[in-house]
């Protein structure tokens, strides 16, 4: 059961100029169920993509970074689940380039022009003839309007679709922001794979784009999957097709702050979206470090308490344990005086110079169960700041990963 | 339920001489209950020991540092439970002194030749009266042959105490080597308190005993506690009281490398005991790096793998999902090239060149219920290696923790 996570509604969902989606069921791994996502892109569009950062990356990833580094710009994306083509050697890098070149043919464009995307099992061979097979039916439905069935169709352990719109206003003219994302299991170095793609048709240039994508990222997906950007596929994608009829957005000035805001606040809510469906969440947090030396040690901090297995039970069973958030600020392994650290839930000041507080039990026990909880960490050491969203450790995140084979 | 711990038998823990041992029920936290040891050493007995590097660390842990850097000797250690004595203040150390000041009197030595240790619930204010009330007690049954009875004054959520004996011949002579210690909760970063105190009747110099310690806790406690040394408390301690009549350990030669031998493996059985009556434990795990470039890269791919959320809960569903220890690999952040990793799961060659192998998933199954299982990794970027103990992420983890201080 997701936390508080309504589902998106189809009228909150605005297309986007210059982009079309369609999907398939293609039984990649499940019968009928939507399995393939295919998105054609209007010629000229830009596109800035952030990847894992792990070595162990998949076929698919090592594909797009081959295309998008060739250059010939992007005119589609495929998005298939049920199968990561992860751990699959040549033959899975055979299978990713072999599905773009069948799209590219299917839709007049170069196969470089193509980006593939995967999430499912690992390790095992991608169905890649029943993936290309399913492709026909994909292109017959695409469309500017499918943006709820393109969140389905890349939803895997993912109990509800994610998927929001954003507009802004840039001289004069409406500039829309729409995106879709499928999750991340839970709140921690995982393998759930994490996709986020979002298209705008904003006019952006290319560089431009790619700085705002990592910025964008780091504020949004690189903050709620804690040690982020470790799974083999993880990917987040923004096409901005320029479809529009606002002017440029350069490189800095009100335009570039416009957009890029409206960028941010849709790749925040996906993200926030993606933690309240983690795998037996019951409860979310954010964890804030402030007066820090540099931004990486506040970073360092609010990751290490975010992902603590004792800050996360304490949060499942609403026990505002805040000895647990002190000891692991004091292992993150950054240099600070542990007497000068004060810590809040919520807003109940719980602990000041390392030490305890005279404070309500019954309200920092109410402060744990709100939504989300307020974790607020302040050292005496600089003025970097730094946050993360995480979530509870129940048993329900141990069912479903002690058994996600079967 | 401990996994395959065997109660440690009376007759099997042989006295140290030169080393008594008394206890105390002082009413703590709970009432009938060991909750005070002391520990009476001989004058002249080296020791040495390794701390918490946590920053946030207990009262005690502060004072047991003063006390060891004051450079007087050791001639006793207090160690209660029920209260860690951590984040606690100055208040906390002023408790840790007078405690140490009323045993000094008691057994007529100088307050700085006292070591104390602290366990149990933290930030909360250390009963000092009623630890220092129930001191007389414990002297009254100071003996040499209560090791038992010493391993279950230490004992916190530790399911059953924890002790053991190795004797080693040097020159003739028989040393003996004797040890308690009480548990780390999970293999985790974690606020549960490992202690562990070994005593032997070798002489040894100060600065050799120093070494050793760090030495053998780097292969035997700090390979289970994972990330390591991060509770506020956590010690393991050596004393030599240097009775027996065995000729002194030299910085190196056969009598060092013997004695170390026996250290070590005592040390070790100690570690995998605490693994064994982690909280919530069902699984052991042994995890080996080999073939790395460094052993601290070993170790740190080691600790990644170990510590993965999604191999422990693997581990528990008994799930032979190498690709998640992969994923752990890859993500380690050393660099290597993954298409060189090859995995076994027991004797089972799962993968090979970061890719899949044939295999038979029966057996592999099979490997995965062994105790300990054994998970495996070659790289193929140096001849380094590392290992870790794990266990795995349970239900029951979740429900204790989540509940700890109800």
């Amino acid at each position: 059961m997701p936390v508080n996570l309504p589902l998106p509604r189809r009228e909150e969902l605005f297309p986007v100029a210059g982009v079309e989606l369609g999907w398939a069921e293609a039984g990649i791994r499940k019968a009928n169920r939507k399995d393939v996502l295919v998105v054609r892109i209007a010629d000229g569009a830009s596109v800035g993509g952030v990847f894992t950062r792990n070595r162990f990356c998949a076929a698919p990833v090592t594909v797009c970074r081959e295309h998008l580094a060739a250059g010939a710009g992007v005119r589609a994306l495929v998005v298939n689940t049920g199968n990561a083509n992860a751990g699959t050697g040549d033959t899975g890098l055979k299978a990713a380039r072999t599905t773009c070149d069948a799209l590219a043919k299917l839709l007049g464009c170069r196969a470089d022009q193509v980006l593939p995307f995967s999430t499912g099992v690992i390790m095992e061979p991608l169905p890649v003839d029943r993936l290309v097979a399913g492709l026909p039916a994909a292109i017959d439905t695409l469309g500017p309007d499918h943006w709820l069935e393109a969140a389905e169709a890349i939803m895997t352990t993912d109990t509800q679709p994610k998927a929001v719109s954003r507009r802004v206003d840039i001289a004069g003219q409406t500039i829309t922001v729409t995106g879709i994302a499928k999750g991340a299991g839970m709140i921690q170095p995982n393998m759930a794979t994490m996709l986020g793609f979002i298209a705008t048709d904003a006019a952006v240039g290319h560089d431009t784009l790619e700085d705002m994508v990592r910025y964008v990222a780091d504020r949004s997906f690189n903050a709620v999957t804690v040690d982020g950007d470790t799974s083999t596929n993880d990917c987040a994608l923004v096409l901005a097709s320029g479809a529009s009829r606002a002017p440029a957005i350069g490189r800095e000035g009100p335009a570039f702050d416009a957009f890029r805001g409206a960028l941010a606040e849709a790749a925040r809510r996906l993200a926030d979206m993606l933690v309240r469906d983690g795998e037996g969440v019951t409860r979310i947090a954010e964890v804030r470090v402030e007066g820090a030396r540099t931004e990486e040690e506040a970073d360092l901090i609010a990751r290490t308490v975010a992902e603590s297995p004792l800050v996360k039970t304490a949060l499942h069973g609403g026990d505002p344990n805040w000895g647990r958030i002190l000891a692991a600020v004091g292992r993150a392994g950054t240099p600070l005086d542990v007497g000068r650290v004060s810590i809040w839930i919520g807003d109940v000041h719980v602990a000041e110079k390392g030490a305890a507080r005279e404070y309500d039990e019954g309200t920092a026990a109410a402060a744990m169960r709100e939504d989300p909880v307020r974790l607020r960490i302040r050292l005496e050491e600089g003025s970097a700041s730094g946050w993360r969203w995480t979530s509870d450790l129940s048993r329900g995140y141990v069912d479903i990963n002690a058994h996600y084979r079967s």
